[in-house]
């Protein structure tokens, strides 16, 4: 991955990518979470293929794109009919292309002033919750990170019930991936970061975009020191 | 197939399911072509895999369904997330879900309409290109087939230069299959039904639908013998 979809830490795609190549293998990255969000240059990362999906950066749901750089072999994995030069069947989603273009488009237009907004409104979540809330702990690289994640761990509180109380409140986040969510099995992760499972299960995403301003930022910081106080006060974890 | 995409034959799914079963195997059938077109009831087919795709009925692309009987199993092909109970890996396309459920209950709401006003226009099609060009050739089977789709040859003129002078004329059609569209060999399913490479290649693929009234029939009617009269004049192709 480009970036981390849970905990948002930006990888050194080129630097594995030349212990890639030095192996002799072809370099696949999975760019869906920093397309958007980050600057992303298949010929700076000299990766072979790269994949991204359009509803990352405000496009369709339900459309992506794999580059394959020049002279690299590819193998379908859907077969039938002959489109997008044999390599996958199926009627092209035109609406959902044109749609990617044109949110492309604009998110490479727009890159520089997202990741500024983004950035101040991630400090100013991070550092508020790290003022009004005693004993947590911010998961992910600290610098190398998208602008639009924070994932934070409350040691004490359990993850679901963090979410539940702060959707009562009309603060919306998430636990682990999308990908996952439903599961009650800690991220796989936070578990790698060195984690343990109580920590990844009391951790929660924070993802921020262009509808949120300061003032839902500084709401954030108001209302969760007291869920988080009575959840803790409740629980018989022990931390 | 259910219904075949480029002559409009339908096919008798249940006996061949009947047949697959007494084999001991699995039945899949793709019915892309006939949901929304003629009734399809996955009940009295008694296969055990159907797929359908939304925009073959004014759905959207980029969206389709697999019915899968209870029971059957089913493996994979895209790996990853645990999305549709571990099926298929991708964040669903809300969307396309959505506009593939509308465009289906209107498509079951009209079918029976449906039905009645593309057989109408279909025989009507027919009829006068049958009284306005000589030795014309009719494609597929002629009583099973889809109320909309007309296969026609027209010996002593080439598909892709009817296309053309019909295009110039306002008249959009096909020859083959949208998905082998560019190709220039011959359909594989004309070439199955015995027709030999030249009819194949002057065959065109008329495809009815809403937007198409009995003026617009009487006008192609019109237009299209003197176009194939002078594509055969032209021609060196022996009929």
């Amino acid at each position: 991955m480009t970036a981390n979809n849970e905990i948002g830490t930006i990888e050194d795609i080129g630097e594995i990518c030349n212990l890639v190549k030095e192996a002799g293998a072809l370099m696949h990255t999975d760019a869906s979470q920093a397309v958007g969000k980050i600057p992303v240059n298949v010929k700076d990362l000299g990766v072979d293929y790269l994949t991204l999906s359009a509803h990352k950066f405000y496009g369709p749901k339900g459309i992506g794109a794999l580059y394959i750089k020049k002279g690299t072999p590819l193998f379908p994995l859907i077969h039938g009919g002959h489109h997008e030069e044999g390599l996958r069947a199926g009627t092209y989603n035109n609406l959902g292309i044109l749609g990617m273009g044109k949110a492309a488009e604009l998110a490479f237009r727009d890159l520089a002033e997202y990741g500024k907004k983004m950035s101040g409104l991630r400090l100013r979540l991070r550092d508020g919750l790290l003022d009004a809330i005693p004993n947590i702990v911010l998961n992910g690289h600290p610098e190398d990170v998208l602008p639009n994640t924070l994932n934070v761990s409350f040691p004490g509180a359990e993850g679901e019930a963090i979410l539940l109380s702060m959707d009562l409140n009309g603060i919306e986040a998430s636990t682990g991936s999308a990908c996952a969510s439903g599961s009650l099995d800690p991220s796989h992760v936070l578990l790698a970061t060195g984690l343990g499972p109580e920590l990844a299960h009391g951790s929660i995403r924070f993802s921020l975009g262009w509808g949120v301003e300061e003032n839902d930022i500084d709401y954030i910081i108001e209302v969760l020191p007291p869920i988080i106080a009575r959840l803790r006060s409740m629980s018989t974890v022990k931390e």
